[in-house]
Formats: C-alpha cells, sequence, structure tokens
C-alpha cells in the first residue's frame, strides 16, 4: 500500500519534525511525572491561546481525555448528554462506563452529529423527576462534529446557556479542535466558546502521543490529576508529552497544521459534489458510492473506510500532499 | 541541578540512542492502533525471549501494566494477594481499586518486600469461609522487589506451587525486572518463572513511553484488549510504542542497560557498607544515612530522595555515568 | 384517597395473609443470613416448580435480582442486549451500570416491549470487530414484558437458540412472572424457558419485601452469592425474606394471586376496547385517554398513572377486588 | 440446640412485638418506595431523637446503610480512615469497594476497636502530597466498637474536632448505637455527637429488616437517594421498613431493647471477670477460654462463636432471658 494515498485516518499519519525536534530536546533528564520544567509550562501555554486562565494536563489519548474531564462532572449515578453519534458513545470501547463508574451516557439527536439545544431539551426533559431514571450531570459536545461538522461560536453559546441554566457542566471532545477553528477562520477562544473543558487533540494533528484536557475551572483540574494517576495515565517521562502539546500550542503549528488537513479536504470535496453525506468543515469527508465504486478507486491505490455499504469516508491529515488530494479529486470525479 | 549527579529515580532517565531510532523508523504511516507490522511484531518477540508462547501489549505505564494485567485475573468481589510494600498498593494512586472495580489489595508480609509461601498463606488462611470476607482472586509480585531485591528462581517456583494448589493465577511486576535478571545471571525465563502474567518494564531501563504486558495465557490477553481499551490505554500510532519495546526485546538492549545501572549500584554499595539496609542486588540502594549527612551530600549535588527520617534512596539508570557513580561512593564513604 | 379504587400499582399492594403467617411462623431466632433452616429449603422449592435443578437466593429487590443476576453474566467491558423500554433501562436508576462496573445496555427495538432474534440481532450484527465497540455478553428479556406482554414459550426458545449460538447467557426479568405464566396456562418451566437466570417477583404478587434470583447454572450462583453480599443485600434475618418467597412458591399462591390480578385485568380490558394500545396478557392496561377523560376517572375516586400525555396505565394485583374491576370497566366504558 | 442459650450473635434474634404490631398496621397499600406516610415520617422522628435538623433513610442492611453513607462523602480516588478491624474493612464482604467504587480503607489503630485522634493522625500524616497516594476524604468511626466498646462524648468531639480541622466529614457506624447509648446513659445527640450521617442500627435491637441511615447535612443524603435506587435498595413496600424503624425510634424502644441486653451482658460479665479481653460496654463479651472449656460450655447447650483459638465471643439481645444470662454466667464462673 502507498502511504501516500491513504486517507484512512489522520490519527496515524507521520509526527510533524517540529513535534520531533521538541521531544528531542527534552530528553535531558528533568524531574518525572508533571513535575518537569515542560509540563509547568503547560497552563500558560493554554492561558494564552484561550485568553482566560485555565490548567491543562497531558494525557496520551483522546478516550482519556475525555473520560478524565468528564469524571470530575459526573458522580457515578449521573448521566451525560451526548449525540447517539458522538465518539465517547460510539468509539470508545465503553471508557465513559469505566471511568464515570457506571455512569451513563443519554444519547441525543442533531444534523451532522451536532447537538442543539432542542434535541438537548428533548433528552433532559424526559427524564421523570425522582430517583427512578438517571439524570443528567454534564453535557458533551464535539468540535468538529464526528462528521466533521463545527459548531458556530453562537451555537455553542446557546448550548452553554442552556448548561448553564441547568446547572450542568459544559465539556468539548476537541480531538479535530483545530479542523474547527481553522475552518470557522476564529480564535481558540471563540471556537471553545464557555466550556469548563476541553479535549484539545494533537495527535491527529502531528502530534506523537500527547493529547491536553484544558479546564477552565481550576476545582475540576484537581481532581483530573488524581484520576489520572489511578488510570495509569500519569507517564513518568512526562516531560516528552508536554514537549509535543507545547510544540503545538505555543506557535501555531496547531493551526498550521488544521489548514493543511482542511485544504486538502477541501480540494477533494469540490470534485465529490452532489455525493457528499455533509457539509465539509474539517477534514472528513463522507462521500456516497456504490461498492463497485470503492473498488474502483481501492484498485487505484486509495486506502479508506467503507462508511456502511453506500458511502465511504475520506480523511486527510497535515501532510496529506497537494498532489495526492488533487488524484483523489480526479478519481471521485470520475466515478 | 547538575544531572549527571542525580540519583533520583530511573524512571526520569534519559532515553537510549537505540530506542530513539527504533522510534524514528517508525515514522512512516501504519495501521492505527495495534495493526502495525511493529505491534504485529510483539508476540514473537516475547516468546523467543521467554521460550514460550505469550502475547503482549504495550501500554503506557507500568501502573496501567500492573492494573490491566490483574483486572484479568480478579473478579471486582475477590482480592489480590500482596506485598504490603508493593508498588500496586504504596504509590498508584488507588489505580488496582479503580481497575479492578473495588476488589481489594490483600497485605502480606516478608523480608525486603518479597513475598514467601508462608507470608502469602498467613493471609490466605485468615479469610473465614462464606462470602462475609473478600477471598484471593490473585497473587502479585514484584520482581525486583519495591527494596531492590531478587527472587531467586526457587523462590518463584515455591510461590507458583502455592498458587497453583489454591487455583490463584500469579502476576510479576517487572518494572524492574531487567535489573533482576541481571542480577540473577539467568534467563529471562527463570527470571520470570511460570507466572501466569508479566509487567515488562521498559521506561525505566532506557525507554521513552511504553511497558510491555506479557500473557502467558493468551485467554487472559483477550480480556486486556477491550480492557486496554476502555482504560484509554489504546494509543493510535501505537507504532511508537511498539517500536521501543521491540528495541529492548528483539537484541539484548534490556539487559546491556539493566547491566549497566547495576553495575553503577555496585560500585556504590561498595562504599556503603553497613549503612545499606537492604543488600543491593538490581540497581537501588537505602543506605542509613541522618539528615545532616544527607544535606552534606546534597551540598556535593547529589539527587536523591529521603527515606523516612533515617535513609536516602538512591537510584541508578542505564545511563549513569562510571565517575558520577564513583563520586557518589566517595562521598557516601567519607560520610 | 380510597385504597380499593387503587390502580397506581401492584408493587404497593397489601402482603397476602398466608405470607403474614410465613413469616410469623419464621420468627423464632436461627442462623443469620442464608444458614437458616427456611433460606436453605429454597433451591429444592425452585427445583421442584421449574423441574430441573436450580439454585435460587432470596433478594430485596427486583433490582437487586436482575443486576445481581446480570453480574455474573457479563464482564465491565461487555454489556447486555435488553428492550429499549425494558426496566434495567428506563426504571432502575442507573443500577445495572453500577452492578456492572460500567458494562453497557445495548438498546434493541421489538413490538410490546418485547425482543426478537431479529431485533437482537440487529443490534449485536451492528457491532464492529475489534476492542473500539462494546461487544454483547449476555440477552436480557422481561416476562411478562413491560407493556403486559407474554412471551410465548416458542419465542423464548428462539431467542435462546440465539443466545446460545453467540455463547450468551440469557436473563429473564420475572418481576411479574406469575402474571405471564398464568396468562400462558403454561407450566413454569415452559414460561421461562431455557434461560440461564431469571428473576422471580414475589413484592408485586403478594409479598412484601421478598424477589429470589433462581440460576439455572450454578457456577453463576457461587459468584451471585459474593456479589450479594458485597451490594449490601445479605440481610442477617434472612429467614424473613425465605418465608415470603416459600409461602409463594410451595404451593400455588403465587399463580392463584397471578390470575386474580389477570382475572380484573381482563374484565377491565373488555370495556376498554379500541382504546388498548397493547393486548393485555397480564396485568397491566395502557388505554388512549385525554387528560379530560384522566380527569373524569379521577374524580370518580380512581387512582392510576399517566402515560405520556395521551393515555393511563392501569394495573391490578392479587388482591383487586371484583367490584372494583367492574367499577373501572364501566367507568372506562362511559367516557 | 436450645434457642434460650443461644448466644451467638444478636443479628438473628426474634423480632420485638412492637415491630410486630407496626407492620401489621403498615399493611393497608400506601404509596410506593418511600412515599408513603411513615417514610415521610423518619425525618421528624430522627431530628426529634437527635435535636437537630437531619435527613434518615430507611435501607435493608447496616452494610448498606454504612456504604451508602460513605458513598455520599469519599470520591472514587479517595479513602476512609478506619479501624483495621472495623466491620466495613473485615465484614462486610469488599462492599465499600463497590459502593464507593474502588475508594480505599485507610487502616489505623487503636485500643478496643476504636480511633483516636492519635491513630486517626498517623494514617492521613504518612500520606504523601501529590497524586501517587491515596488521601483521606472521610473518617469512620464504630459505636459501639467492633469490640463493644463505646466512644465518650470527648472523644468523638475530639475526633471530629480533627476531622473538621483537615475536611473530612466523620462518620459513624451504628450497628450497636443503642446499646452505646444505653450504656453511657446520655441522650442520643451525645452519644453520636457531631459526626455527619450515622447508620442507625435495629435489625440487631429488634428489628427484622430495617436500619435507617441519618443524614445531619441534606445535601449528603440528596445524592443518597440516587444511590440507594441506583444499588437496588429502594424497597417498593417501603413502608414496612419505615414501620420498623419508627416503632424502634418514635417511643424508647430502641432504648429499652438495648439496655436489656446490656443488662443481660453485664450480669455474664460480672462472672467473667478477668477472663474478659475488653471492658464489656455493651451486648458482646470477648472471653478468654480454652478449646475444652469452649467444649465444655458448648456441652451444656450454650451457642456462641469461637474468637480465634483461645476466646469465645458471646452477644445477648433484647431478648435473652435473665435466666439463661444468669445460667451462662454460672458456667462460665465454673470453668
Amino acid at each position: 500500500m502507498s502511504r501516500s494515498k491513504q486517507f484512512l485516518s489522520d490519527n496515524a499519519a507521520r509526527v510533524h519534525p517540529a513535534v520531533w525536534d521538541a521531544m528531542r530536546a527534552a530528553d535531558e533528564a528533568d524531574a518525572p511525572y508533571d513535575g518537569d520544567a515542560l509540563s509547568q509550562r503547560m497552563d500558560a501555554a493554554f492561558s494564552d491561546l484561550f485568553g482566560r486562565e485555565c490548567v491543562a494536563l497531558w494525557v496520551a489519548t483522546g478516550t482519556a481525555a475525555n473520560c478524565l474531564a468528564l469524571g470530575t462532572m459526573v458522580q457515578p449515578h449521573g448521566g451525560v448528554v451526548c449525540h447517539r453519534e458522538a465518539h465517547i458513545e460510539m468509539d470508545e470501547g465503553g471508557a465513559p462506563g469505566f471511568y464515570l463508574h457506571g455512569a451513563k451516557l443519554m444519547l441525543a439527536e442533531g444534523e451532522g452529529a451536532k447537538l442543539t439545544p432542542d434535541t438537548i431539551r428533548a433528552v433532559i426533559d424526559s427524564v421523570r423527576e425522582g430517583v427512578h431514571q438517571v439524570h443528567p450531570h454534564a453535557i458533551s459536545i464535539t468540535q468538529a462534529s464526528e462528521y466533521g461538522r463545527a459548531y458556530r461560536p453562537a451555537e455553542i453559546a446557546a448550548i452553554a446557556d442552556l448548561a448553564k441554566e441547568r446547572g450542568l457542566p459544559l465539556h468539548m471532545d476537541g480531538a479535530r479542535f483545530a479542523n474547527a477553528a481553522a475552518f470557522l477562520g476564529c480564535s481558540a477562544a471563540d471556537a471553545a466558546g464557555p466550556v469548563d473543558a476541553l479535549s484539545f487533540g494533537c495527535v491527529k494533528n502531528g502530534g506523537m502521543t500527547a493529547e491536553a484536557i484544558v479546564f477552565f475551572d481550576s476545582a475540576l483540574a484537581d481532581a483530573a490529576r488524581f484520576r489520572r494517576k489511578r488510570a495509569g495515565h500519569l507517564q513518568s517521562k512526562g516531560r516528552f508529552l508536554a514537549a509535543q502539546v507545547l510544540a503545538m500550542v505555543e506557535g501555531d503549528l496547531w493551526l498550521a497544521n488544521a489548514r493543511a488537513a482542511n485544504a486538502a479536504a477541501q480540494e477533494i470535496a469540490g470534485a465529490a459534489g452532489d455525493r457528499l453525506m455533509h457539509a465539509v468543515e474539517a477534514n472528513e469527508l463522507f462521500v456516497r458510492c456504490t461498492a463497485v465504486e470503492r473498488e474502483t478507486l481501492r484498485a487505484q491505490g486509495f486506502g479508506f473506510y467503507d462508511w456502511g455499504s453506500d458511502a465511504a469516508r475520506f480523511v486527510t491529515a497535515w501532510n496529506t500532499q497537494a498532489e495526492d488530494a488533487a488524484d483523489l479529486a480526479r478519481a471521485v470525479a470520475s466515478l
């Protein structure tokens, strides 16, 4: 398989050279766990990025980031309102059940895998009073969504208003937060909105083995520190994770990489036209095509996942080559 | 602080160049998670090393390795017999409680933080029949122990016999397994003995962010795969973890690094003489000394942890320089 | 409120005199927990009833019965296939999440809140291979269902065949098992079919504070004994729970009481005609009626729950008086 | 075995006639769960008893009471300081691990199974800062202790002061609270002191199947309501549990029964003299005696548990007959 025609996922793409450099520079021994100089710099780096005080912890995976964040918000007898197709529901092997000690995911609807105040209310308001049903303790949204759709700042604000009204903390799964921010053309702060905690993705965006959990409420972060250790996610050479995250966010690498991936996606989107199941706003494309058409594409060397029986999913990455995107665009147009 | 006089811990030491090289070579994108070629090679590498069929999974930390291994052996209503000073009891932030869903650590005694059949029996046999007390479901030992002591093959065999007799699986925490094997001068197979699962340490021995769980019972491994994902420990660029582990075990780097660390420890041990609280068999030294003496050492630039109020702990690493070990030896001798 | 016109629920009805008598007779002190003579008789009583060897444990509630049974079948990283409207999903306050340590309820469809092999397969077969999604570990059905519908023996057999083919244990929530058996006119064995564990309801059927979990696989029961204690459900004066259960099942009180409740339901059903949302097969009636109509009924002294905005739920009990059922039938007919 | 010579345990004794009467009176159907008139009266009954506002929930067992209370105080990553011989550690089948989602019991010393500020401090102060060790989230004491010893009000106050200073809620396991209060000759309020939650025992004191959890902090009670349901402990005919509890505490039955049991214990204690391992302050006696002596007693028809190899435990109950106590006293004196 030619790697250059690989559109399976951004989550296995190469590591960006600047990330490698930062890791190399971190080799010299320092204090273990998160006592090192780099880990100590993370709060400031994210506070700068978001323009408000925050506490940031590195962690190895998006699943751990999401679940550690939610674990600080949700009592075991509570629930998390999320989209029916949210990653935490569909693709984390039951990790929320583990990290939240049996708390429940309360599944809501919404076009493009995006929640709205109405779809959230439909779930929340159907819960009977009393103790016989699980009550919501938090809301989780995904930026960009599982279908590559970006929440506009006003949409997040509306959800945050509802969350506040109901006394529910708001979490954002930002595995592809950078792609959403790049699409929206707004600041990180505006792309996140007033969430209480954000899983800030790096691995899909040129990192290697580090994501960040950003807490805008330091009390939540205190609990998360204990929970991270308890989950076996406090790595002793944490400086190598901090190095990756800082390489991403102390400059604009996070944004530049996302822009590159988005641009490649747009090139292909232009060719896919009516075949697109969802507007392409980040770096994922869901393209209607038959099994025969998929076979045609694979015969040309393109790698991608089937999406059900009538579609394919293509994902671009920070290092998708322009010529490869163009090749795929042509191939899709020729179907 | 001069890094070269650092004896705080091996767990923050530099990464070995061969590990770096292996990681670099793994950069080219491959299948995500553990579907890549390197991850696929791990079973064979460990089967070779141990001379029996095994299944090996990478994971980020020793805590996760221990807890995922034990989680396959222990029902939530059961317990794990371990030493009162075992890492799982003392230093994992309650991770066994989390991963084992509330199962109990059943604390046993033993000189040098090593269990014996007698101390294990003392715990097991004191459990009343019936459901009012937690019954043991597994036994966990540490090679080398938390005081740097190595179990001899015959000692492991005696414990394994007891475990078998009682129908209990046997786990070995091998965060410093290499140091034990280097000290014993025996094969990996003999240093592990007939355990059912082994947490094979790399991070303290020149690795960066990868340990291995080695299952000698493939049924346990199947459950562990699901549990690893569920714990947020299935990393998407797992090839970088596999690369580290393979760099360690496909040659004899694991042994060479441990020998170097052990040699440095022996150099210092020779100078510490009667001050030693425990025979030095791996790369840790527990040295009786007063607060004033510790101050004297720190004034010379040596870094180490206090061990209670009357002792200090020194840990050597694969990259401890001979001259630094010699310096510390002289300094200790001069106290 | 006149109790005699109470159709809110069978779960708060009076205790049957024979149950009282049995409890009184159990007052004399005996061995604590389940070591008493009555508790020791339960296995035999249920083995007689079902015509095959079984192990039976008393427990205080149906929720505990369901969750303790399922807890023996399901690993924390697995799931339970159940109906979208099953009691374990809708009305147990998240108890399955607690007892199953975060395992997932996998929701299936089916008319009348009854699963079919097809609806089960739709859930099971949509799970992707690998560890990213939760896999089913068991199936749970409810006899009679949450809409008062009874599984016919052939329907259970078909589900059991599928369960066996997929290697999944089968659980039956029998909170109203007696009502289903009474309706089916078959033996207890046929009404249960080849399930592996059954929550046998007594409280709704004239009992006070005792249900039974019946295990047809003794290995499951062994784990359940420990789990019952661990859940704080091993009562020290268990003889009073055993007395209730034995009063029910050593004769045919369980059946007689259910027949009485079913007969009252049939009387009302005859009057409700087209208003019925579900065929009345047990002792629950779901009756379409407007808010005004419900007000009319309540003004006549009848107690019942609203069922959404367009219906009402009536439940009869073992002690529903014929004249009260007739009164309600007339009142419904007159709407 | 003659029941009248039974000193095995108070937990299997007969049910007091007044409790039976109250249960009978509760038979008439009422609202299910805890919506009935009796359950609604519990807060007031306990507020009267303790002279301060409290919220009281019935529950079937002391294990459930203890664990539900502690579950509201302790995060899963925290710990509970308790005595090494506390019931929650020794005799609840791991229930705290289950209910507290893996939180840790942190074992402290103390004569007579009673904690002191010093023994608590020894545990708390040995925890290293940071996330590598479990930190305490609550303290639990037992009144009367597992060796039948009563905390004096000043002792409780001293522990409560420490708890407050460290920000830790304080729980009291009062399975034999009545016996302690009877011994102390003080009010319930003084026997409980300023604890945040109390497991108030009834079953050992003439009840059948009901204990109470008394919360002096209503926020804790709110969580406990959800947790009780989630644990399968919200019984639908809760009125029968409320009836038992109210029969105990709306008059002075709780105290009268405890006085009777204590008096019987004192009678025997007088005869045991130097054989007593612990001062007899409640209704338990720990009596040094050889296997031969125990055999002698058993040959006379007395029932009791061995306590290790050199002692026996005798427990009196509310209904221990004066002549039986006198018989045992004579028999012990004659050894």
